[in-house]
């Protein structure tokens, strides 16, 4: 399983739409209207890296609205109660 | 439930243990190592408000190696095939 | 009640009429014009999260020529002479 | 009455303290930790200029934690249902 | 007195005028071309609050060709030998 | 005569006093403590180059609290009612 | 032989498209896209600094769609097990 | 394969030795020093996302001297003369 | 004689031609193309500032595709050898 | 010959002190302190990349109270009424 966070700033008119259409993808399993510095955050479970650059690079690039986008691929998953310490996230 | 997404840049040496001891804290929901501009990356699903301000400025305040954080609060999440098209996250 | 402090760069020629119309948006409290790097800072108070997302993302995503916004969102208020020392804003 | 808009990053330990630190001072009319990019926001309401930067610059400055500040300086305050359309802050 | 000093980068086509325009406004006392981040410094020295907000806001806010400014405003001027050590600039 | 605005972020317990020896210095005219993102001004007017070099890199470098400069250097001056629309400063 | 890395933000909409573009332009061995602060990442290996002007300020600046371009010029080359400790890339 | 490329800021004092030190590690394939707002490039080639991790925030992590990273986790590869127009790196 | 170094970023299709016509300028003594987060660096030389400002905000401002410059002004120069330990530039 | 120009950002105690110690080297044709978003700013001209890497990472990255550099690398030098239009620095 490949994890990744995306923050995006967005054309402010576009916000609700667009976090709809994004929570509408397949491979994003949530996505967020936030606070801060950034508009929307949407995260991404897929089960290969080649889903992940077909989502990212191609479905979400041909979304209209983002404006700006921060990739942020986990390369470990920590997890409470976690035996053996750490584990990874089978990126 | 309010969600949070915590961004952190950490002292590198710290950088699997935080990790560790973020993912025990209760609230805490999942915590990954990340490429790009952050460290960390923390979910954090509490209860009530309360809950985040005791999470994010007590127990995580008081952790070692966090050098920069950026606490992005959602205000709505976005799910999929949803009927009623959003929901508040009830935060 | 949930406080949330939106700090924006606006179009300089709709500075001011930027600041009214916000002002005017149920739900802001309060509109300064400010030196900084910022233009206008809007104080929102309202009931619920729910307010807050349709507020932000819904009637002031609306509003022409806000070029950029941080929203603050306030997790706990701290007044003074406060014998508790610290109360929630019940966010 | 003048009215300033004060952005702050801290010493992630002191946070809490700090911030009701602040809420004591003689001026300081409210103060809250926030997600973003600065951790506590105190809004300064005080009669003269004068007493802004004797806040500002003697007060807050000799409190232990505060590691980078902006201060944005209201020059106009917009409120809603204004008949007059703006006041002056009376800075 | 209030005393604000307006740093701008503006569109290099127009920087001789705009300087001359900016100078010639009053409330102006000097407009300096500079090399450095930004390429038109404002000194702006008014007699009351309100007058800064209308210049700034106003009249400044109308110009063509400024992209970003920077408003810095005074809250204490320090001069040599100064019995009194300080004096607020009486904004 | 050489113009040159210099911004400044100080260590904020030296604020006002770093104000006070930086006014004291020959050579700077006018050093004001500012809201925004600096946290001091001075304004230099000195004779020839020479000197603003030994004061900047000389006397100033010396100062206690400064952490962070940003020297504009004026190369034109532009005033109102200017019959010959730009004069140089002759810096 | 000169090497340099190419770090690039593009249009997300031509991101498949210019990865492609870049790869077959005789130069850029390889082409990657990223995850991060960064779209693109080119690498450049030529037999002499003419062929990477022509590269970087010819070839490349013809394609469409590069919005910001950082390109780091290798001044010398690491490797594994060396013996002599390090050898220049014979820039 | 999984490829990453690591843009580092480093001590300027062990630059030298910190290029080598990285360039010895396993799954380093090329270490640069270069010019431009970073000071070290490395170019990551291992066979799993385990490795990447263990490499990143285990052993890089413990060198000296390393002051800020970005690292930029590719999630395809172009190459030239590509029949297939593209391949995923098979992270 | 006055000395200044101008960083500029530029349309990237027009850096070969912009260089050769910040060349062709009188008072440029030499323009590089360079790698780096800057595109294009032009190092002036000329008698008087009033050629620099002249030079500066007139005849370079004019030209197409130049779209962020940092102009460095030298206050002082330093040379190998120098007897004296330092010179002023005569700025 | 390659040509370099290094932007530092110095220690301001030792700004005059570093300029002439930079300019001491071998390699460094001119050294200026400049107004601006730097200190200091070194030209290179060397025979080889083999000596600029000497000089970068070796005898410079030694002095004393350089805090951040940013090399940027020429990779092509404009001159006037040049009848070959551009010819290469012999990088």
């Amino acid at each position: 399983m490949v994890t990744a966070i995306v923050l995006m700033s967005v054309n402010r008119r576009r916000i609700n739409d667009l976090a709809q259409e994004l929570a509408d993808l397949e491979g994003v399993s949530e996505c967020y209207s936030v606070g801060g510095s950034y508009d929307l955050v949407a995260l991404i479970r897929v089960r290969r890296t080649e889903d992940l650059a077909e989502l990212v690079t191609g479905r979400m690039a041909q979304l209209d609205g983002i404006e700006r986008t921060e990739t942020l691929i986990a390369f470990q998953a920590h997890s409470r109660h976690d035996l053996e310490n750490m584990f990874s996230v089978g990126l």
